[in-house]
């Protein structure tokens, strides 16, 4: 039977038995297969799998088209060049290059990054960048040192399904604030925030993607940035703004940043993953002096220094190759197939609803009345199709209604097959909807392409 | 006048005041340089800048002789061949290399470290490796997942500063069990375990470095091993084992590791840092399956995933050059820098005592009594020689009277320079001792040489 289980860690919830004292042999047996189950900390309780990590097993096997994972079309890099300026860096600078580095990052690639960030309209000086592994790092990071058990933090209604583990492993609390086609809604992030003021709550960041959503696919208007940051500002509450698509977009010029309208109330994370490429793990933080004192000093607490050779290696393309050429390849390649992505639903699946982004990698899917995208995935798989349910993206179980769709990785071809596959299961959940008046069963009829035995 | 402060970070304790509710922009006032003050989690204000962070920048100056950082020598390392290496390994896999990876880390690289591990008797599967940035991101993982605040971690006295801060970081309380040339003392630890298990303590881990201890220079004996290994077994505690050094011993053969002996009790820590090269941030992990599974959840959210770039570098140096005879010559190279420092020492600082390390980067020097490193420190630098204050090495306050100097980085007539002019120092200060019966001035004289803008 073709199952995928997204949630694949039998991890006991919060209020499983902690023994104090210490972890003594006898009481060790919390459960057979882990004899220091009794050992974990509190926050470990919460880590669980996230379905992502599990789809990225699925979304490698070639007979499946992935509309999953967040993975950039990498064929485009020249890599010839790259390969050469490599090779020069190491010959010429090795022992940089193969050496401990400084715990904020490499001040050639820090001055660089605030050029890329000017596309943006910010202006930051080289001290204000703290370079991470990655901007999940930054995000881990930035958590970390604001966030205690029971703190509030306000995402937008979806959000990352990446930050909401971070946020999770942190114990924070997360609170949703609806979207609409223009973004994070101005009046409802008001109202959440005068609300939790009167209950009490500790709010300490807004986290929001303010360019081509992961995965709503939706931008913040300009007019509402600033509506946003004063709100922001008159709560005492720091924002989080998460930006690694914003040189993505289609159409026109790049959005001001968020951080570019406010130096002193905005923690802006930036990433190389989407716009070069991921392998070399390089995102970078810029946030205000004292707090930027705090990331260094928390970040090399988890790592000592970001690698040398990731960041020179960086810090040498963007020298060597003409980058900002690359990213309108870039946004060239996924603008077609954002168009086959959108042209495949309207010709596929017309029952369902999407929305139509303007940049980035993703478009959000409503199902058709009582259809979960979560109990389809399986069968889905079993069709060789993959997504993320809805409910990733939500820290309240909220979701199973939507799918996020990817067009980044795949083909315009794959895409449309993809769709046509991803039709064919929801006209199958239709149908047994209303045959049955539910799409779950205990063991669903196998009626489909075997998945092979490593889907089993 | 010369003065390094090694504590440059204006941290509040963690008594400070934390305003309950939302952050409003009165209560931001915590002090005027950041708005953000208090806004921070609990942890935050037991962060502070480690001794040897400060120390970096002072090391980096050419009149400085620096036997402070841990640096290793990488000027033998075959850079061109490495260089063509790597430019091969992006022509033709650059399409992995530049991609996402999986978070447990690449299963090729995988593969070759659990070889590695056989130098030290390890018997492992590819499967009980989880890859991490730099052994230290191990440490942040490791503690991330078992330490919730007021936890016990028993740690040799002295213990690493990287793991020291760490555990600072998620607010465990180190206790510390003495050494002797054998290594950590059976006896103490088993007399610390007890006592502590009287106190109604929770302790979690037993945290080692048992080859060429940093700071100590000592290894743990073959003896000793199990001793100790059944000492945590019966006290139900988890030994870490921190082995970064464990392949650079100046005679015969490694000793086997702890892990060798145990597979449930032990998580073992490993790193290419000292044996390659740190610039590619790679170290990993070994823990028994269920803690595994853990970790790579926690790297996830705290990285996504290791540097496919990084680690695809460092198997292909594994593949390609000759790693086993690098480190026979690194082996070489660091002996006569060893027999440098201690020749140094015996010539110069005879009243002083110290260890002789047989491997390793370090070794651990008592001063003459009624001396404080830490205090004598800036005199140092003027002095251009730094080293690291014994009291970096302990988290209650120790280690006064302790030096670390490392022997890794500096050429051997840069050792006997920097020993001859860390000896004035100390004679220096041993005659302020005799003079005024202190060494400790509000406004010491500055006697010796400028120290330069920069310094001062």
């Amino acid at each position: 039977m073709g199952d995928v289980s997204l949630d694949d860690q039998d991890v006991p919830g919060p209020g499983a038995p902690a023994p104090t004292g210490a972890v003594a042999p006898a009481q060790r047996g919390g459960t057979r297969l882990d004899p220091w189950f009794g050992a974990y900390a509190q926050r470990t309780h919460g880590m669980r799998a996230s379905e992502i990590r599990a789809l990225f097993a699925v979304a490698n096997r070639p007979e499946v088209v992935s509309l999953a994972g967040g993975m950039p079309y990498l064929e485009g890099l020249p890599l010839e060049v790259i390969a050469d300026a490599i090779q020069r860096l190491v010959t010429t600078r090795g022992t940089t290059v193969l050496q401990y580095g400084s715990g904020q990052g490499d001040e050639g690639l820090r001055e660089q990054i605030v050029e890329v960030m000017r596309l943006e309209s910010i202006d930051a000086h080289p001290d204000d960048v703290v370079v991470t592994t990655g901007s999940q790092q930054a995000l881990d990071l930035v958590t970390r040192i604001f966030i205690d058990p029971g703190d509030v933090i306000v995402a937008e209604a979806p959000s990352y399904v990446g930050a909401l583990g971070v946020f999770r492993a942190y114990q924070a609390d997360v609170v949703h604030v609806p979207i609409d086609e223009h973004g994070l809604v101005p009046e409802a992030l008001d109202e959440a925030l005068v609300r939790l003021a009167q209950q009490g709550r500790r709010v300490k960041l807004l986290y929001t993607v303010p360019n081509f959503h992961n995965p709503a696919g939706v931008s913040i208007s300009l007019e509402r940035r600033p509506q946003i940051l004063e709100i922001a500002r008159r709560h005492g509450v720091l924002v989080l703004e998460d930006n690694p698509y914003g040189l993505l977009g289609f159409d026109g010029e790049p959005l001001p940043a968020m951080r570019s309208m406010d130096d002193d109330g905005v923690l802006y994370l930036g990433s190389f993953s989407k716009t070069f490429a991921p392998g070399y793990r390089v995102g970078w933080v810029v946030a205000p002096h004292a707090v930027r004192e705090k990331l260094v000093l928390a970040s090399e607490s988890a790592i000592l220094c970001p690698s040398n050779a990731s960041q020179l290696a960086i810090s040498t393309y963007l020298t060597t190759c003409d980058w900002q050429g690359q990213i309108k390849d870039f946004r060239e390649l996924y603008r077609e197939r954002r168009d086959a992505m959108v042209g495949a639903l309207a010709k596929y699946l017309p029952q369902a609803s999407w929305t139509v982004p303007a940049g980035g990698f993703y478009t959000w899917v409503k199902l058709p009345e009582g259809l979960d995208a979560q109990s389809m995935l399986p069968r889905a798989v079993t069709n060789r199709v993959a997504y993320v349910p809805g409910t990733a993206f939500y820290a309240d179980g909220a979701g199973a209604d939507h799918m996020r769709l990817s067009f980044c990785f795949p083909t315009p071809e794959r895409i449309r097959e993809g769709v046509r596959r991803l039709a064919t299961v929801v006209n199958g959940e239709a149908d047994l909807l209303n045959i049955f008046g539910t799409t779950k069963f205990e063991h669903p009829t196998d009626d489909v392409d075997s998945p092979g035995p490593d889907l089993a």
